[in-house]
């Protein structure tokens, strides 16, 4: 995966106008045994649905509650659909598509079940952006990699309906200022959303990169809230009460919640703060010297990430990373900057910037801010991969600067 | 899939308050046996990879040499990698990726041999393009969808380095006008590729939506000429010879010309024109009136989509379309328009432009332009959709207008 450019073989002479058959020769190698040579050979025809090469095996980590995304072994910023992380209150519910139905009341003028046909007859829209779990920080231990720390995060290019257009459809009172979404999952998964983002961006989405909503994302509806975090994105989605105050539900009382400073708690914490982590290179990979590609992700809930900055010495300069384009609002985003390694020991850093102003903060800074027992939600501080000697890659668990 | 809107179901009175249960009651729903009350029951686990849900069964068309993407069943730009089309002329290759070498040689300072890794190693890039086979069209009855007619299009997001940073790498000598792309297929598809197409976007891509790049489209690394026939974009590529000529390979003599006018042949024709297709309402769609939001693709080998216009009266007026953002080079964009269909008798048709100022022709300036005998390449023509006053919807292979 690693190996050095200088190892590239290069050819001389006569091998240089040789057919390929000589130049696998020449270098030395030889075909595997389980592939022949496959110039020799008719492969396999077209088919209905294609498969993943047997050589390729990515996988999520999954526990009894979630599955993290391997970030690390990803490329651009789409994430696969059976690779999109997992978060369930009570499993995957079966849901057959023409029994669906989405009921909006409460404070309406027209309280209508919506059949998931009157959903797609809808205008459409599509976006690409990204869900994150707002319980998305792991640490503890240096032989961690980028999917142990924050595998909780996804993005696809989500297609549905805008909320919007089912508030104007249903005739949302002029004084709710909230609404409840229930999931249909065994756990009856309920959050309460001020009505004002329902206006702005939420979507009620049926499609998922280009193919019907996966099982584990909410099939065959979910609610989208872009850049909040996920779990407000209530999935298998089947009604919406308009209300003039929050319902204090069990999942925005006893959970998702976090504390502050001086003994307080803050509650309904919607927006995912800026965030970026290098991907590449990170535990286990093996460095070697020379020209590195430093590679990584970058996002934030509240608009586009405007820069990011990678630092390879321990944070004591910082440099702006290349961003991929086209650079989305709410969105992963890839960042990529070349560094040729010389063989110090060093740390490397990432930190992004939002087009608010916001830079994502250091461990340090976060428990200034919020306190030593700051609670497991809504940790997005700056990621430290150490480098030794010897090019081993280790998570820094304790990155207090 | 196209119910009315109207039949939406309206909620009076005490139903409003009540609960789903008794919604569902009211509404006259039982819930299929097959599929209990999920909020009854837990369900399945997270796990490591995903599946589709068993109510979805996308797929593709296949022949002995290609499969088709169903554009009919599919949201958004992003073509889900295993409905992404095939087109192979001897099957798909198994190929170890610890053993797959690209050789880049001919008219360079240092022909050079690179392994998967390094390739990895270089500064990357992501983009987001179509492919299309220049085989495109087919046409003969009234009873074909989109994916029949022209389901050789589909789009990724592709990763992997630019051939400009390779062409420096082994020192492109200045004379060099061509070069032979060679595939490690049991055909050995070679195609002759201007030069100046490698300086430009080329790129020798090993990742796509995310993952890596799928058997069928190439894996474990292919050449991706943004915009340009997809047969050009030469899979499983191992080899590229630079020299100051076209090679003319059995791929580009006897097949992928086209007959132009007065007896002339046609070689070396790369870029795709622009397109657009309606893929909803399409055939075998049953139309109900009222408001529809007609949908489709349009794309360019050539740039931008600057605009696309549909027609719901037979081709007298054309509107534009909605554009979804983000408008990209060189691919799919999802156009939308919302028509009040009353249930006349009449045709909708779309065309799409592009930066260039070029307008999708209709069948009729085609074959003005090139002559009846145009061979099967290269064929963009402006797609009728019949409807009927029953609405039934049926594709109009005759569209000369």
């Amino acid at each position: 995966m690693n190996k050095k450019i200088s190892r590239r073989k290069l050819l001389w002479g006569a091998a240089t106008a040789a057919s390929v058959a000589l130049i696998r020769t020449v270098t030395g190698q030889s075909i595997h045994a389980a592939v022949p040579d496959p110039t020799k050979m008719p492969g396999p025809l077209p088919g209905p649905v294609g498969k993943r090469s047997p050589f390729e095996h990515p996988v999520r980590k999954p526990s009894d509650i979630s599955s993290r995304s391997p970030l690390q072994d990803l490329y651009g910023m789409i994430t696969p659909s059976d690779l999109h992380f997992e978060r369930h209150h009570a499993g995957i519910p079966a849901i057959d598509p023409h029994q669906y139905e989405l009921l909006i009341h409460g404070m309406v003028d027209r309280p209508t079940v919506f059949t998931l046909a009157d959903l797609r007859r809808f205008p459409a829209l599509s976006r690409i952006c990204f869900i994150e779990c707002s319980g998305n920080f792991r640490t503890g231990k240096e032989t961690m990699t980028p999917q142990d720390i924050c595998g909780l995060t996804s993005q696809s290019e989500w297609t549905g309906v805008l909320l919007s257009t089912l508030f104007r459809e249903v005739g949302v009172h002029p004084k709710a200022t909230w609404f409840l979404a229930e999931g249909s999952d065994a756990a009856v998964m309920t959050r309460s959303i001020p009505v004002s983002k329902g206006w702005d961006d939420a979507m009620i989405v049926y499609g998922q990169n280009g193919e019907a909503i996966r099982p584990e994302q909410g099939y065959p509806a979910r609610l989208l809230l872009p850049g909040w975090e996920g779990n407000t994105s209530v999935k298998w989605i089947r009604r919406i009460e308009l209300s003039d105050q929050p319902f204090m539900t069990r999942e925005e009382t006893s959970k998702y919640t976090e504390p502050i400073k001086d003994g307080k708690i803050r509650q309904f914490s919607f927006e995912i703060d800026a965030r970026s982590i290098i991907t590449f290179p990170a535990w286990p990979v093996q460095l070697e010297k020379g020209w590195i590609e430093i590679r990584g992700l970058a996002w934030s809930g509240r608009g586009k990430i405007k820069r990011v900055e990678v630092s390879v010495d321990t944070g004591k300069t910082w440099l702006p990373a290349r961003l991929q384009e086209p650079v989305l609002d709410k969105a992963h985003v890839c960042f990529r900057y070349l560094w040729n390694w010389r063989g110090e020991e060093t740390e490397i850093l990432s930190r992004a910037i939002d087009e608010t102003g916001y830079i994502q903060p250091t461990l340090g800074q976060l428990v200034k801010a919020r306190g030593v027992d700051m609670g497991g939600y809504h940790l997005n501080p700056v990621t430290a991969w150490r480098i030794r000697r010897d090019g081993a890659v280790l998570f820094k668990p304790e990155n207090w600067k």
